[in-house]
């Protein structure tokens, strides 16, 4: 037998783990799956040296969220391959979320043990959406999370997310997603447009000036079918002789250039002197070339010449730290006597703290971030704070009783990600490695 | 305005770079975009420390060169946003792949330089395809790689891919498919069953445990609605308990318990050693936990009693390599003279080789690999081999004038993956860090 195309599910309610549905069956015999019960979704340390995360995904979640229900394909492909047992597959085929969802917000900063997503419902519904939410959450978190310190670090250069080539098909569409969250203005991915709509932007390849029989030819095509504000890309052959090329054919107006290999430094800053010479003063400089924070914070230091980053692999690839390490545990169960009690994991290494929390950044007079409160709602009483400190509540119940409510945009989300790391003081941004900034405490 | 839900394309044809819409539109104007063009798919070097690469993805990829198409409301989307002109847009929805590709098989080992993708057309309708394919090829390499040394340091022990929830939701699915080319047992992701027919199969999470009101209430569920053979999680509270409450469940016939926590070795030959004195001497003990080529071999090494491997984050996010690095370049041109002229990028830090090359590996009279060529046509006469050795061809037209050929089942590639690596001497198999065993030469 040949491979013959696949057949892709028409909901997202497959994309978790075997055991997930094995548990739920287990649970509806014993009848736990019907007791009221807590998940939350926090991660136990960041990537090493970051000093805070960025929530990214939180749209896309709750609508997988909100699609996750199991067709007819679907319940004939687990019982053809006796996944589960039949009254398990008449539970999934009438499987609605009638839950709550509470969560930070998408663009918000967490830290560890920060309670980023607490899901209420049935043991059931509840324990279903494990694998889904965290692989969103997951990718999306250590994306964004890379991509805010470059940000930073660009110290308001543009940025332009060109990474697709290097991470998985569709991974790249969310990850440009990620990025734009995150601040970078732009992406080369146009998937992202068309589902997202954000901007698309790029220039060319090396293959494109290699096509032509010539560089002044190809230069020429280029501007004459994309206007002199194009970005043409000048280091296919030798660097100089590429940049005189570029303005020969676009003129002193010439949008940009780019220059994607080399000593970075070294070439922008001789690049800007012979454009200047060369009356191109208004031409920008793009760079590209394995741009991660370190490298563009390196540029901006030593004061290269560079109007425009484009960064591929580093982001999409979450900077060397691909996943943001969040786990989904179970905090609160529903007892025999109807009374939620928290629960927690004891082993030594990957013990978990119990009950739902709730979750508020603490300011000082001046507006900076100085704690973070995840405070188990069985404590009870408040917590006192220091005199002149203010409070902001971190969560959002974007579910009641399986309503989804309306969600912010890409553009709000962008706006909420640029007001809490302004909460940060300067050390915190800084990229150079770093402890974690805050760690949320009851 | 609110974030509205999310609309996907139906084509996978948006999977692209802006940048190559508009080079087809400059390339169109000047003509080049007819010209007939050979592109080239390989990458520079390997991850640090790897001593070989594994194809994997080549079946995704043709899939999506027979799905790359764009549809109206694909060119609505891209005609509302200026991405290209008009006659671009009219060359868009009229495009269909109608050259050919040429590539290393799936599973195939591949090696700095070799030519594992080689694209003919016309450069408009090949340039197109480079992002898609690099996304897929990279992705799913990059996590083959790492695999095929996992299974090798594991030894003949089953290993169960359960990385989902550590990687985007999507490529989740994808990461299973090449874990499982690289020779992996089985998956925990359900679409990956659905959509390619990949084993699936778990165990249970602390959740389950925590759930029910003990340990051995939890267990007792479990067994009685998944049967004895099951897999039963022991270390929520204390494992030694843990494992007298699962052979108290399960009897001395249960199938395994997990344990997901603590030094492994320590853990596991303590629960052998329990398991048996109950009388479970046939139970298998199955673990997880950040495991990784490396933590594997030192367990295999130590003679830890395992049975199973279940890895997560580190195989789906490439063991510290979560893309392969390849990249995709015009290698030759057709001339306005109408004769192919090989073609390369001259930077000193992105060289590359031009003209159209023919694969071979170089086997010596023990059927051990030795060389790999990667000839350039135009060199014209064919390399000579020492006596004794022989050669295998590397690559497969599976594209031949835009007609896809059948390929091969995802079991004959597994079974083509482990003869590629019998090829391979003992040395190269080391999960220990070494240099790229060969080098595809000319």
């Amino acid at each position: 037998m040949r491979q013959g195309r696949s057949r892709h599910s028409d909901t997202p309610s497959l994309k978790t783990d075997h055991y997930e549905l094995t548990m739920l069956q287990a649970a509806l015999a014993s009848g736990v799956a019907h007791r009221r019960a807590v998940f939350e979704l926090f991660t136990r340390r960041l990537p090493s040296g970051r000093r805070y995360g960025v929530v990214a995904g939180i749209g896309r979640a709750l609508e997988a969220v909100a699609d996750f229900r199991f067709d007819d394909a679907q319940i004939a492909f687990l019982r053809e391959n006796a996944v589960v047992d039949t009254p398990t597959l008449d539970y999934l085929a009438a499987y609605r979320f009638t839950g709550s969802i509470h969560t930070y917000r998408e663009g918000e900063l967490f830290f560890p043990q920060s309670p980023i997503v607490t899901v209420e419902g049935t043991f059931g519904e509840a324990v279903l959406l494990e694998t889904l939410l965290l692989s969103i959450l997951n990718h999306d978190s250590a994306v964004a999370s890379a991509a805010s310190r470059m940000v930073t670090a660009a110290a308001g250069a543009s940025i332009i997310e060109m990474g697709s080539r290097r991470t998985g098909d569709e991974a790249a569409v969310v990850a440009a997603r990620a990025t734009y969250v995150a601040g970078f203005g732009a992406t080369s991915n146009l998937e992202a447009g068309y589902r997202y709509g954000i901007p698309t932007t790029g220039t060319a390849a090396h293959a494109f000036t290699l096509a032509h029989d010539s560089e002044p030819e190809a230069f020429a095509a280029q501007v004459a079918s994309l206007g002199a504000g194009t970005t043409l890309l000048v280091d296919t052959y030798d660097i100089p002789t590429g940049i005189r090329n570029a303005v020969a054919a676009g003129g002193t107006s010439l949008g940009g250039i780019r220059i994607d290999s080399g000593d970075l430094y070294v070439e922008t800053t001789r690049a800007r002197a012979l454009l200047d010479e060369l009356g191109a003063t208004s031409t920008k400089i793009v760079v590209s070339s394995d741009l991660d924070e370190y490298v563009i914070d390196d540029l901006v230091s030593q004061g290269a010449p560079i109007d425009g980053y484009g960064i591929g692999t580093r982001v999409v690839t979450g900077s060397g730290a691909p996943t943001a390490s969040m786990v989904y545990k179970l905090v609160e169960i529903e007892g025999p006597d109807g009374q939620m009690r928290p629960v927690a994991k004891k082993s030594a290494d990957k013990a978990s703290v119990g009950g739902f929390k709730d979750a508020t950044r603490v300011l000082d007079a001046h507006g900076v971030a100085v704690a973070e409160l995840a405070v188990p709602r069985a404590a009870g009483t408040a917590t006192n704070h220091p005199a002149g400190t203010t409070t902001r509540d971190l969560q959002v119940t974007y579910v009641r009783d399986g309503k989804i409510a309306d969600l912010p945009t890409l553009d709000e989300v962008r706006a909420h990600h640029r007001a809490a790391l302004a909460e940060l003081p300067p050390s915190a941004l800084d990229v150079v490695a770093g402890t974690p900034y805050l760690t949320a405490r009851s």
